[in-house]
């Protein structure tokens, strides 16, 4: 266990580097009896899919997923669902000219120290093209949620650098390129996203995602809450530096009579706690908000060191995403499903004598 | 596992009410030959205790903890450390006219609604109270990194409602009762708080916390990574509605030009990641900012339902912190220390044979 | 995590020393309603009491429990239940005479070459007396199941060193100090007892362990199995060097033919597999046997080395057990009730969606 | 996690059906720098493949290992070891008589009332050709193992059915198909088997399994301990009833004075413990001894029932190994490879910072 698993009884083993030749990963704890195809996957795979436009990486990959175990007559056996996606676009040259340097903002470093090993090849095992994995981990469980307790998880570009888009509908997300929950905010973000590009720099963004339907009483006490462990699977994203659930920083300055939300026979009158009060949903939607920071694979010159630690300059010229938040709503997403999907079954585990006392609503 | 333990090598599990008789822990996976006695504890929870001045709650307890095992002549022997901390001032009558209420934004409808059981006697599990394991064991993981690594964890108040406080020394920290980094702060926070508590509402807060001298290469990859084990932690401290590790949620508008932290053979230029990179300690400090909601138990009257469902409203007149965030600051320096610690185990476990082929600086 | 904690969902933290001020536990996970009280945990204590007759240690312990959280109004309330029991009759001086020497056979050796660290006290951690909180959490277990599941569990002692102890009756068991299922057999253990302690030599014992009422799918295949979980239980008990579940070793010798327990319409015609195939229970009788080893603690000389490395020689005059098999049935007992407990909560995560297809008998 | 992860600190995941397109595993936690190719895996792999002779099944498979990620020019690189075998042979027809009826002492039964799914091509999850994930996962260890430690593990075919093997050297073990340890032996090995193979029948055997070289003060006390872990990985392959740890059943009949292994400044002067005191590695030979059923697959007629609870007759006739103990050899020596891998890392990540005292021998 040294951080390829993730889920504590929905649990995910994932491996694969972004120039090795595949990624993959083991599903641990789904309930037989789902109804399950590689389409069902590959559904949600798309979504993330490098190439989709020309605002992200140019990497050409069909990411083209082979369930290998756990199905059995297109449902869910409850063994372990493996599977696995091989890389067809490795470009490793594109790194040749980095290959003994370090990027500004890169896990390069760190790496190299922390195991001695310095991977040539390109991002290696840092690659946020691991995050398929997390996608397809996502797709299953975000399938069985639906079906057994109506939960939708979505989620949408909420800021790309200094742009802030106003939510509108959830039907524009999945009409444009940058899931903008706006097609108004679209023309301005291609032409930031056109500039940007061009300059050879990169920049952050903010997503937000929500689950609605999560039934009251899904998540731990004290250690195990329900939005610890949503904090840990965002900031686990690759790229990301804050998360927020509910009202998140802006709870700073509210006043608990402001913050606190007020409750009538109807349910809860307001959503500062984003679903979850005390580690536990409270039923409402749990939203949360992440920071992505900027691409740290830029073409401007950057001072840096070597692997011998000498002084030297970087320019990174292979195929990146010039904001990596673009393309990681569905991986938020899939995030927050792994998470609910494990806390429906933790629930269970202990509380299934329990009838909840109240039905509000 | 209900929520109760926390860690992975370094393994804390807690038990303890608000309003009965006790509450304590058991450290699991300390490593043998530490000096370490009581008073090295108690000293952390002196910290965090009810009634050290008028801005907290007037619960009066000593908080006086008692090693029950696994120290033996002044040592730790590597064995379970059980600790024991007895409750002193429960006033549960503060609580018979709310004992079927919920108040708005407590737990105690989650916790209701999830196990069907109502303790009647005031927080039960879900107060803070319960934090003081916390700090129990963060103390003997600060004492551990500090011998061992050199390691420190510090932290300090970084805003409450509307004041930020700008940070002036550590010094300052330890010279007031709301752990302001800056002395001049103190009269105004005062006066503030005053106010705050006779007006009989509550406010937000947000805490930084810092760690210098964590070498290089602790965390993991992928999932496990340092970044999102204190998002977790953190998270998980009762009122946290958001985290931010370095530049946190200003990333979302920084060009990557500007965030990434260019290095030379001295070491890193800037500290936008915070100390982590890919889930990997940089070596820099670890910076990492909370945001505390208020309150949730404030005497203003508010709109709630009782345990039938019945529409009523509510005032909590209890001995409560009018703004959580004061004694917040211990809690979050513990819980950071905690994490080091169980990733310092978890490095050395897979990385023992590794010597970081780089030193900078 | 270092050896203190025990099971995945229904989970036991354990600390104490045998010459320590307290032994205790947090027992993580229980379902909540269940009704408890400290009389429910001190029944089964009683029966691993030392003292209760010549043939055990004269060890002088009360072994008295408080419960200190976890439970209101008489129910457990899903939260962590903590619990102590306080060492009465702690004579370090007995270990005077030894406090430098190991005791062949002893764990003495093995914890100071592990941690560097010599506990003179007596057995400290490596005590038996540890079971005391591996019996508490089986008691709470032993009573979920009983009143949920209508699961029994119940132990006896089936050889004494060459003394092999026919099964009678259940009854039988509860009625003599040996846990014999055999009200005959009891004088001449008595005898032999007498004897083997006037010798001031000890002897081994197998124990049986049956769980009664067991449904059918409780289990995990492959590596979570039922029956591999319960051989490390076992073999987790002080002095266990053997576990055998069903034929046990008897297979070797067996043919296919005779083995494989044939079906019929109600249910298995034979218990081989002894209620668990494929990890997986069958909904038949649980059955366990485990061999204990002789006490290692014995009056007779021995040859051994002292914390310097020099060769000396040993006689333990404290007070052991000759046989530390006649205290161990309630231990595997609540061994088996924990593996079980933990096992219907794993269950029901994963696969509370399905009815078993078929009702047998 | 429902049982396809095993390990804490070295952990393998593994999928895959034996009829399905592939089996294939994740090793999570192998440290980095270590020399490993694909044939490392292979040779180890090519132990337990089926067809070696015709005492096993005939299944004809190559079994041919395919590493996917965590190795960089010839070495790991601490990050996530994938693994990939394809089935190549599988011939589900052979299973049609069958798919509606229970095999007497096979898993297909729990595995339809635990799922509520019946996998009709076979074996599915529940076939041992599953070990092969195992035997792979052990070789990594096996090679850290002895490249880092010296440890080496060693295992040999003991008894089959009522012909017990007396030992007589590591070098006969590899010179015939039954891991028998005396070529004498082999003769009568040959004419047994021949004999029960055309019997239609089955037949039981006991494996034996050696690890020298290991260190004193790997394992944990009370509740992790390395004999209770060994206990789990041998009870957890697929037909093992019976797990011994040293003198094992035989310290039943055992005195103190006897069992009890005497020590001098050289060492132990015997090894009744089997390598194991108080849950802890003395640094003497881990001996395990296991005791391995007969297939539950055979050709002559037996009563049971159908997937509809009717009573009805079986006779398999797909290609199973007359004696599963044959191959099993390989088998127990990985998963005694794992649990010491796993327990080497978890002792140096809590006692990195202590030398044992005492240098004996």
């Amino acid at each position: 266990m040294s951080g390829n698993s993730f889920g504590t009884l929905y649990c995910v083993s994932s491996f694969g580097e972004s120039h090795g030749p595949a990624y993959g990963g083991v599903v641990d704890g789904c309930p037989p009896g789902l109804e399950l195809s590689a389409e069902d996957i590959q559904r949600e795979l798309d979504k993330r899919k490098p190439g989709s436009s020309r605002h992200v990486t140019q990497r050409r990959e069909t990411d083209a997923v082979e369930i290998l175990s756990g199905v059995f007559e297109g449902r869910t056996t409850g063994t372990a669902i493996g599977f696995l996606v091989r890389n067809e676009d490795q470009r490793s040259k594109d790194y040749a000219a980095i290959a003994q340097k370090f990027r500004p903002g890169h896990a390069d470093y760190t790496y190299f120290q922390k195991y001695g090993v310095r991977d040539t090849r390109g991002g290696g095992r840092a690659s946020a093209r691991e995050t398929l994995v997390r996608v397809a981990a996502g797709a299953i469980a975000k399938k069985y949620l639906r079906e057994k307790y109506g939960v939708v998880v979505r989620g949408y570009l909420a800021q790309v650098g200094p742009h802030k888009i106003a939510f509108d509908s959830w039907e524009a997300v999945e009409a444009n390129p940058f899931f903008a929950p706006n097609a108004a905010s679209v023309p301005q973000l291609e032409n930031f996203m056109d500039a940007l590009r061009e300059s050879g720099d990169s920049c952050g963004a903010r997503v937000n995602v929500v689950a609605s339907g999560v039934p009251v009483g899904w998540g731990e006490p004290v250690y195990g809450r329900l939005d610890a462990d949503i904090a840990a699977a965002m900031m686990g994203i690759n790229a990301v530096k804050g998360v927020e659930i509910g009202a998140g920083f802006a709870a700073v300055t509210q006043k608990g009579s402001e913050h606190g939300d007020e409750m009538s026979p109807q349910g809860f009158l307001s959503n500062n706690n984003g679903g979850v009060l005390g580690g536990i949903s409270t039923g409402q939607d749990i939203t949360v908000s992440i920071a992505l920071k900027p691409t740290s694979s830029i073409r401007l010159p950057r001072r840096t060191i070597d692997t011998r630690g000498q002084a030297t300059t970087i320019q990174t010229t292979g195929r990146h995403d010039p904001c990596v938040g673009i393309r990681a709503t569905p991986i938020a997403e899939a995030m927050l499903a792994c998470v609910l999907m494990d806390h429906a079954l933790r629930h269970r585990a202990q509380c299934a004598d329990v009838t909840p006392p109240l039905a509000l609503g």
